[in-house]
């Protein structure tokens, strides 16, 4: 089409636009559109939010942060005065290499890189609170991250990086006592003060259970903890950032902003009661809450969440009636999201990450995580999270946008969408206080449909192709370009730590350990704070899954009810002729067959991401597959087990954390010792590398992220060998 | 280094910010700097504006342009009214492979792939007039671009390509009259009629003679020829842009954005005066000019510059008085900085692009072209030229970016930033207007010293390390990544182009052509539309080369004045250490030797492009070498015969449009003949692969984008076999 900008001559009419009226441009803008309303160049944004085409200063009327200045509550311009002018945000890359050794020898290449602070990744074993040699934990060992089983791994990853100058922030929830417990430690043998400890745990147990399921006791009892945490850091590591309230793993699965940014605020919320409620006062652990958001691809929408949320969170504490004002002053970490990586034509995700990472700077994080491109396909290689970490460093010394502060302050659109955030979010935080807060809500099942129900309205937008993903449903690339993807073989590793626990078990005074493992237990069932009484059993040599059994033997270990969300797809995808014909094909497969097909979607080993699975199941479900949903963290034998005694027609196996080149075999051979033959297929993040060999397995087929979930139940449909067709 | 966001409790004594009130904002930020002055956080940037720390509503007085509304003058916020939110920006990839098959095919797949229009890049041979036989042009023919040498070429390069229905956009200034002829011929032969064309012409001669360097003719007789096409396109082609106004090459050549955009509306101010000049009204051709920007790192200042040149043009078009809005209504197409991409860990370009992309798009640019990560090593592959177009199909389809026009209208800092760019280029304009324009400026060397002088700046910057470049000068990759170069042969391109110029010129009626020719020569000498004169000529297959031949004989060949600008180097390093190290070096090798170190920097084959030559030049001469730099465009033996003559030390090579591997052993081999022996260096884009090939051609060291000048003056000194030493 060629592109004709000028219509020369039809102008002539229009003067030189004075003060703020619309009337002029509604006329142009209705000439160019020849004929078509201008209405529909409103955008109605997936929260909710109307976004028009033009924005000018008549819609700054009722902005009510509008003449807020940079360090001054609400914080709509920045929590800090000088923000980066005076100081860049802070490049703070998550990651875990399997061991200990290796991980730290990454993190000083990373800190001679340009990155100014750490953030370690733990692997799925050292999450759920199971030692290296846990038979549960065998096949995740070292895989997504590091293993940490005892101060003396600890003491390996912290070598040679002075934890009184270096901040370091750790993922950690489920098992948030034993490696709190055991940075503290090994703080203490590198001769450094607790005052002086300057980090972030994320300690953030509500989002476990509404999204991301790396919890470990019951609700109740986890909320002690994070509140233990909470209480510990205000009394003794007053630089530390005690909890890091988490909307990430909301985007991830499936969040508007909207909810993100609600859902975590009112998060938040029951923190500050929780923390209340162990007699604490306000200001005296208030000022060291953080919180970290996702940063997607819509980039005015992000840039004014992270607005929104500081304005919000200011408003929201005033009811607890703070006198410092860093108590409703919020700070953030961010990352740019994993979701929006896409395993086609990977090297468009660099892209994807500048954009985002841009947003995250210009909504004004004090830290920032970019992804590496590689990893809808695998764990970033030290190539890819070499250029992951160059972005940011490229955005904070090259492009010059560090040297102004808010720049985009005063924007007639970013102004009035923060507005639009504040207040979309404000009235689905009421909607959770109705609830009685978030634990109740979560309790009630609220957060997790309605996130739920945004996933699915995004995947049927996604095929519908109203949302579009380059390489993915548009521009598709003629051939795929071949990735180094990183290789784990893990029983390395695993015999390795094996050997470290042995020697530290054979070294220590097992009395003392005893003593003082007994001496936590006893506090979990009576009283005192969680995380001192953990730190002197770290000290003692006690391990992370001693210490974790310490408290389940008291508490016992949460089993999260798995439920099915019925209607959420059907809905979503309305009278989409793909959806009606696949689910046509699936009644007819009925008719002919005398039953539904049936399938089972399993979650095998300790990862929680479950978003895939979910979505499969509640997908499926809806298009007429009879569906059972497999509990989190089953191990192969125990999937093989359940799929036997269903007698399904397909396994689904849902794994995203690497562990796949052994746990799939084990389920295959699980499977065939119990003459179990159903259709085995594979979700999830799978380098196609390894494609061939679980194919080798017996594997059916693989989907990767960007997968046409009708294409899937259709093919999936068509492999189930008919008894009557 | 930790991260104190917060200093808990010294913030109690701030209220809640009101109205626009800085007051309490700088104490908050003077307490944040702990005693250092605020005014140390104001940068003054490159272009001699002062970026100031923060913005607020205050800083909107005397914002002219405050209340603008897209598509009404001044068009602040983008000349259509409905932008992006009604149809997307163009992606429009510049490019060309070789041949005019190759370029079709690819030009397909571009389309298919999401690019809406197409850009031609022809080959240096065709940029200067020259058939694919002309021996002077044989190391070019088919590099950096397609040889074009007659209608038969361009039927084959739009093969399929419906000249009514996409818009061609041909970057050809020298050689503008026989390529618009043979596309005009190639439409009239896909039967589409002349006033159906849409695209775009480049036609910018003034900046050929600033800093690019393709021109052909005389500076008189250029200007006819533009004042010729634009007139012909006004009279028959009323959809096509008969000009591309170009700052792009001036910010490549190391312009700031103040003189980009000051010295481009200055030549569009000259064009308009020449089209004048020829009788033409003007609003029968006003509104077909277009511009061409550069897009570099600084994000704002970039963002601001479009939006100036907006308000500029309409603002200086005012004293033709037009009657059609159109004539003062800015166009623009603009491209991603290959001056900003580095050789050095180049999958950090993509980073770069992506960023520099968003901001063109945030200035309201019409279309766009990105380049490809591997631009400073090698001519793009399709691989790479695939990620370049995808960073613009994500920013137009996964960003959101397009629903609202202009979101950054209304910042307080981009609108001050947009009125402070327009008054420093107004200024700059009129200091161009007191020479009597362009034409006049340009013959006393006023553009080129500033640019020249901006250049050394920033290369003095970035050598103290004041600018950042991440991989170069801060940050540089452990290991380097290989990245696949493409790799050209021309000789069969060549070859295969001889046999079509062979197959046209037998075909032909050698008659028809000779009269053909005649008749444009007597254009050229006694008046007449020259692009009429030679659509008759193309039409019957004259030749590029014949069409260019026949002017020159009339007008004969420009030669440029080569002239060192001394003092530009010393003046930008100041007293920086270094500098004087490398100076006091050459210094005392002139006292051992008793003369000093003599250098030829030389510019071989048909690459205008001497910025880099220019950079070296001067900087070399302000640190005590002897230079002697060489005309443009010489051959590798006239380049031998001139090095001989003058006895030089060394011979530096300037190269980057892909001619190294012929040119470099040519050049070898002839210095050999005359049994001269000076240390050979090579300077430009040389991919990785080629390093060997030169060295075993005898060159001693290879510089490529990101040089230390320093380093490599002293490293060269080391060189040069010392006689006294």
């Amino acid at each position: 089409m060629p592109d004709r900008i000028i219509e020369s001559g039809r102008l002539a009419e229009h003067p030189i636009s004075k003060a703020d009226d619309k009337s002029a441009w509604k006329a142009r803008a209705e000439r160019e559109l020849r004929g078509r309303p201008l209405d529909e160049l409103t955008w109605a944004s997936p929260e909710g939010i109307s976004v028009r085409p033009l924005y000018t200063a008549s819609d700054l009327a009722g902005v009510g942060h509008l003449h807020s200045m940079p360090g001054i509550a609400p914080y709509a311009r920045g929590p800090r005065a000088t923000m980066y002018a005076n100081r860049p945000w802070t490049v703070r890359q998550y990651s875990g290499f399997s061991t200990a050794e290796a991980s730290n020898a990454f993190y000083r290449a990373n800190l001679a890189g340009g990155q100014k602070g750490l953030s370690v990744a733990f692997d799925l074993a050292t999450h759920r609170g199971y030692d290296s040699d846990h038979p549960r934990a065998a096949d995740d060992v070292g895989m997504a991250g590091v293993a940490v089983d005892s101060v003396e791994d600890m003491n390996i990853l912290f070598d040679g990086i002075p934890l009184d100058e270096m901040s370091v922030s750790m993922t950690m929830n489920g098992a948030v006592l034993p490696v709190m417990a055991g940075y503290i430690v090994a703080a203490d043998e590198q001769g450094v003060a607790r005052r002086d400890l300057a980090g972030t745990i994320q300690n953030d147990i509500l989002k476990e259970f509404m999204v991301r399921n790396t919890y470990i006791y019951p609700p109740a009892q986890s909320m002690r903890i994070v509140a233990d945490v909470i209480g510990y850091c205000a009394e003794h590591m007053p630089r530390f950032n005690s909890i890091s309230i988490s909307g990430y793993h909301m985007q991830e699965a499936g969040a508007t902003a909207v909810e993100e940014l609600a859902f975590t605020l009112a998060d938040g919320l029951e923190y500050v009661r929780a923390a209340l409620g162990t007699g604490q006062d306000i200001d005296a652990f208030a000022p060291r809450l953080s919180f970290f958001f996702c940063i997607g691809m819509n980039f005015f929408m992000e840039i004014a969440k992270l607005r929104a949320a500081r304005i919000l969170w200011t408003e929201l504490m005033e009811r607890f009636k703070p006198r410092d004002p860093a108590s409703s002053m919020l700070r953030m970490h961010c990352q740019t999201s994993g979701v929006s990586l896409q395993a086609q034509d990977p090297y468009n995700n660099v892209v994807r990450t500048a954009v985002e990472a841009l947003a995250g700077v210009l909504g004004g994080t004090q830290s920032l995580h970019t992804n590496s491109f590689d990893e809808a396909i695998a764990l970033p290689t030290p190539f890819s999270a070499r250029i992951a970490r160059n972005t940011q460093t490229i955005l904070a010394d090259e492009t010059e946008i560090t040297r102004v502060i808010d720049p985009l302050g005063g924007s007639y659109f970013v102004e009035r969408l923060t507005q639009d955030m504040v207040e979309a979010a404000r009235d689905l935080i009421d909607e959770v206080e109705q609830f009685g807060g978030m634990t109740r809500a979560i309790a009630a099942g609220m957060p997790m449909r309605r996130i739920e129900e945004s996933s699915a309205r995004r995947q049927a937008r996604v095929e519908r192709g109203e949302d579009v993903i380059v390489g993915v449903n548009k521009y598709p690339p003629q051939e795929s370009d071949a990735v180094d993807a990183r290789l784990i073989d893990n029983s390395e590793v695993r015999a390795a730590q094996i050997r470290r626990l042995v020697e530290v078990r054979s070294k220590r005074d097992q009395a003392g350990v005893d003593a003082a493992l007994s001496g936590l237990s006893a506090c979990a069932e009576s009283g005192g704070n969680l995380l001192a009484a953990a730190i002197e059993a770290a000290s003692r040599r006690a391990t992370v899954g001693e210490i974790t059994g310490a408290l389940e033997s008291a508490w016992g270990r949460h089993e999260a009810r798995v439920a099915l969300v019925p209607g959420v797809y059907s809905g979503a995808y309305g009278d989409h002729e793909g959806f009606s014909a696949v689910r046509d094909e699936i009644a007819e497969f009925a008719d002919v067959e005398g039953r539904r097909p049936r399938i089972f979607v399993a979650k095998v080993g300790q990862d929680g991401h479950d978003r895939g699975a979910k979505a499969i199941s509640n997908a499926f479900n809806d298009l007429g597959f009879e569906v059972e949903m497999s509990p989190l963290f089953l191990s192969p034998d125990e999937a093989a087990a359940r799929a036997a005694e269903l007698a399904v027609d397909v396994v689904g196996v849902s794994t995203l954390a690497g562990a796949h080149r052994t746990l799939v075999p084990e389920l295959m051979a699980a499977l065939t010792a119990r003459e179990a033959e159903p259709v085995v297929v594979c979700g999830g993040v799978i380098p196609e590398r390894d494609h061939g060999f679980l194919r080798d397995c017996g594997v059916r087929a693989i989907y990767g992220p960007g997968t046409d979930i009708l294409e899937a139940a259709s093919g999936i449909l068509k492999m189930i060998p008919g008894r009557n067709r």
